[in-house]
């Protein structure tokens, strides 16, 4: 399926700059509209809990796994700080990335203090380094914490970088969550409605929220509210916690197929994986999102490999 | 009625801008000085409250609803972040725009923390966005919570804004609501007269306040302190939560004939409804604000359509 | 008196702006070195609470008011906000201004949270409206709360926008009140005393503040303390709260001829009474500060209109 | 003495402002490498309890007595706020003057908050305020509360000052002063010792800090280890409240040529003089620290006169 | 060893200058990948503490002790404060230099509030400083605690300085300490590892932290958990306060030839003993770490002065 031709390019990216637009845009969603991003930017989220345990296979130790998975697998792009790709960048030079512009651990608890996720880099920077490596840096990204005593300085970090990475053509991804002390339900679907729909006001090309949770309740179904509320801003739903592949693959076949989301955000159960499980699991996620298989065709892949 | 001649330009617009000026005032108010704002900045400051719900028309869970109003209904302007009219300007070229320069979701209650609602993008980026686009932005808005313990900054934003807005020639409109731990009663008419004197003072050409509301007194009389504080800025007034169609247009032919304000800033009396529904109320309230209709022929044209 | 010879030119203004600011001191107190400064910033400070109320004439509900009193009466320069003189100065070209540069509401109480008063625009952006409106705009004021828990940037403020605008030749005038939770006493004229002597050290052309007041002790004795701690910064006083108009006279005439004040800052017993009464009011004071009457004369002139 | 040949001149110093540097040091310091400092930055540190008051000359009231002092005494450096020398230095014109960069008001005890004393003005500002004038602008001069809460702020403002004072060839003193919450004795020797090697590690020509205290021990044999933390930048001292004559230039005797300090910063202990008595003072502190005479000679000095 | 050929420069380094950037890494690590830091940061740090005392030879006392001992030992780079090279680099030009570039002092306690440590100088006047003075600045160092409060800010700083580092060809050293009342066990295997994960996102060439700690383990092997994750960035380790030569040198070869790191940063080890000790010393550290020998032929180096 070739979108080129529906692509509506916000109005915010220049005239001269549209085709690195939509050639970014179909870069990274292989020119389906929907989004496989391989999610590595834990190191500093979670520090070392996502990627050394009794659950977790030694491969993950070393960050290089992540440069190693995103690089043999089918994905739409890799998502991680810029300093770690200065460092591996050279060594991988063909993998789609996105740079993930904030970041903070999870030390300090929401019960202690509302959550606040700083800007590292400027839009500007990354077009820099972009410029000189050569690198395939495609799109950025920010999280934003809805609901956080802090949540006006990252409401206007998220609308400058949006503004300034549209200026240069890049794609842009909102990371929003609700959390603080003023959230009672993270999962609250009403909620997470509010908080793409946030994403589309801000002029986001994509956002990720959790998947909505409600006792009793459907979540495929509940999350068609969010879906909604983003509008032209494409919804992209993290992989959860789920070990078991095959059912973390149909409630992804359900995000996209049954409540519209536009792709999957996935890290951990990606990566704590062995490089070849890491890469047979990238594939079959793959399959559902972009090449939009069925549940039993990306069993299949995940288990011969794709 | 052709005001042009006697628009008092603000001398903070430049010499060569004054046309430019007089221009889009003239545009947003169709040339009688009264404005009909259709407010469209609630995704984030109610999140999906306002948009999805039981006593909500399923056509409002979709942002673009909002557009569709916009474009096909009789307004002054429509206010709303610069992200969303990224991203759909291009299908909306003609809608006359106000961009709300500043946001706050509601999660965050006083009891917790005073509000602070900070400037997303400033003024040059939306000039820029203007000129690259050629979309009628004809007009910025901002918020400003007197009473807050953080009015400092935003006092200090908006007194910014208008100056650079006036620079490029724009029309300002601040939302004024005195709010915080400070304030005791939002809707003390003597306090709403002081937020239209301070948006006198930061030299706005439009301020936007609550209705005023005291116990057996008559608001329509009480909103007359306001307008005479308020000086050569002129007043508009919230359309407020009423449903039944028949006294929200009274109550807006009393704000703008007996208390002497200048037109209406509605948002969810419109868009909550259906798009023809919509459509059918915008055009009434415009009946009134702009053409100077009576209550009667606007609800004549609330029920035909206009 | 002509007192062109003798100013003392701070050494912050350039040589090449000495002239204007010569002139500009010179214009604001008529060649006397005193200044008569009728203060018209209560609608941000006061709210509307100075401006409408049983004991307020009605004419004063109007901001123009203010402008009609300043253009109509002798005074030696009219003090308000830029955004309120960019809507009223093409009416009223001819009054002397003085753009204060920073306000606050007086919603939060101290015991609530110390007072900051923020800069809403600075000097450069008075220049250039100054220089394009051709506007008689004279000096610049701030107001500094001495011993708040946000003194540190206040004074960071004030010392900035006194260089500044002596940089451009125009005069500075600081309003110093001690105010905050570690204040006990804000009218102890020891304590006022200090305030003259940091506005001193601030390098401002005029400082003002309010007259001191001790349990059996003589004002008008008490006030040569801090006359005597500004050097060559020139005091001027509050009028204060009296509604009557002899013994504000009276006190006005003390504060200048007994302590030593260089002038006064009068704005709620002027602008709080008719237009015609406030006339008078002014051109009452103007006897006393500027022409040197005393008191009998400067009545006589209330009575007659002057 | 002459030191020309032996000043080491920082390596932020310009090569081509060396020569500047050699002669604003050889100028504060008389060719001796030892500094008399008149203090005079008072009138915003303590208001106006160090010039009026009972025990204090009523010469003392009016700022211009400290510039009186200062142009007929003799001293190494005259230090006070920018904005005072910019309203009196057009008199003055020969005093060798320091600006103080940073004030604070001494309302606000530790016991509400912990200190924060915030840059005035840059060095630029001083540099272009200095080429303006031509006057005898040699030093600057910055307050850092160690072991505040507000620390960081201030280390970074004085390591950014000093950087830039040196850029420009000015000399640079720092007064550290252990104060906030966390300090529990200020007099601390060892304290006092972190003081003087911060200023070292911030890069400073001189530290002035207090003189040590401890029970039974001996002051001037405490604040060796002070002399000694600090390396290469010098150390200078306070002349503390002592109002007896002979014990105040004792102990400065003994701070420089028992326990190696470089110098004095009196302010008080001069001022609160009559003129006479405080020319008088100053003659008799400099033929201590500068001409190196014992307290036998420095008192028949201030007998006489000098 | 001449690692030259397999140095892997990170892509923020310019083309232009990755020689510059292969020459600074290899001078830093005598060409061997391995890291023998000096630090002399501690005069701010731990203000007079590790300087001064019973237990501390009195050569510590004068900061030129750190200078002669950097310039007379064999070291990889000598650690401080721009200030101190400032004062001291004209008479030790020969010595590495890495410039620390920010600090704070000892005396606010986490109990009090959460440490922050904010930059001084930007890395642009260090390359300003290094270009005028031709003095061996080969690296910047900051120091960042993970899990404070102040996270965000020292993420965001972190991030700027190793670009801007990188920029200019310069190398970088991270200190990365998990503190705050959010952090339990500063000594836990597992944050320590998170710690290096953290530095490796920011990009950073090396990083120091804490040899870990845990009850009946080996600190050795719970350490290698956090070399696997610092991935490409090199990690060293501190000394710590044995002063037991002997133990210490085996826990240092303990750390770089068991666990994996690539050097140490040791301060107090050294600079607490006489001149001639400290140089031993160093020379012995420099043995194990740099020229790859065992414990033993370090200690006869220790014994001998090597």
């Amino acid at each position: 399926m070739d979108r080129k031709n529906d692509i509506l390019v916000p109005m915010d990216v220049p005239e001269i700059l549209k085709s690195t637009y939509i050639e970014n845009y179909n870069r990274i969603t292989k020119s389906t509209g929907r989004l496989m991003l391989f999610a590595g930017d834990q190191k500093v989220e979670h520090l070392n809990d996502d990627f050394y345990g009794s659950e977790i296979h030694i491969d993950d130790a070393d960050p290089e796994h992540l440069f190693r998975i995103a690089s043999l697998s089918k994905i739409g792009v890799f998502a991680t700080q810029l300093g770690l790709i200065a460092r591996y960048g050279m060594s991988y030079p063909n993998i789609p990335y996105l740079v993930k512009l904030n970041s903070k651990s999870n030390l300090v608890k929401t019960s202690q203090a509302d959550p606040f996720s700083h800007l590292w880099l400027d839009v500007q920077r990354v077009i820099d380094f972009r410029n000189h490596t050569k690198l395939n840096i495609l799109a950025v990204g920010y999280t934003l914490y809805l609901g956080s005593e802090f949540e006006a300085e990252m409401l206007h970090q998220a609308a400058q970088i949006i503004y300034d990475a549209h200026q240069h053509g890049l794609i842009t991804v909102l990371w929003v969550y609700p959390r603080g002390k003023a959230v009672a339900d993270e999962k609250d679907p009403h909620l997470i409605a509010g908080a793409t729909g946030v994403a589309a006001c801000l002029g986001s090309d994509f956002v990720k929220v959790n998947y909505p949770k409600q006792m009793n309740k459907d979540s495929k179904e509940l999350f068609k509210e969010a879906v909604l509320a983003a509008g032209r801003t494409k919804v992209v739903c993290a992989g959860g916690s789920s070990t078991d592949v095959k059912s973390f693959l149909q409630r992804l076949h359900d995000q996209i197929f049954v409540s519209g989301a536009s792709g999957n955000a996935t890290g951990r159960n990606i990566h704590q994986k062995s490089l070849q499980d890491a890469i047979r699991m990238c594939n079959a996620i793959y399959a559902i999102t972009v090449t939009g298989d069925n549940v039993e065709a990306a069993m299949e892949i995940y288990r011969s490999g794709g």
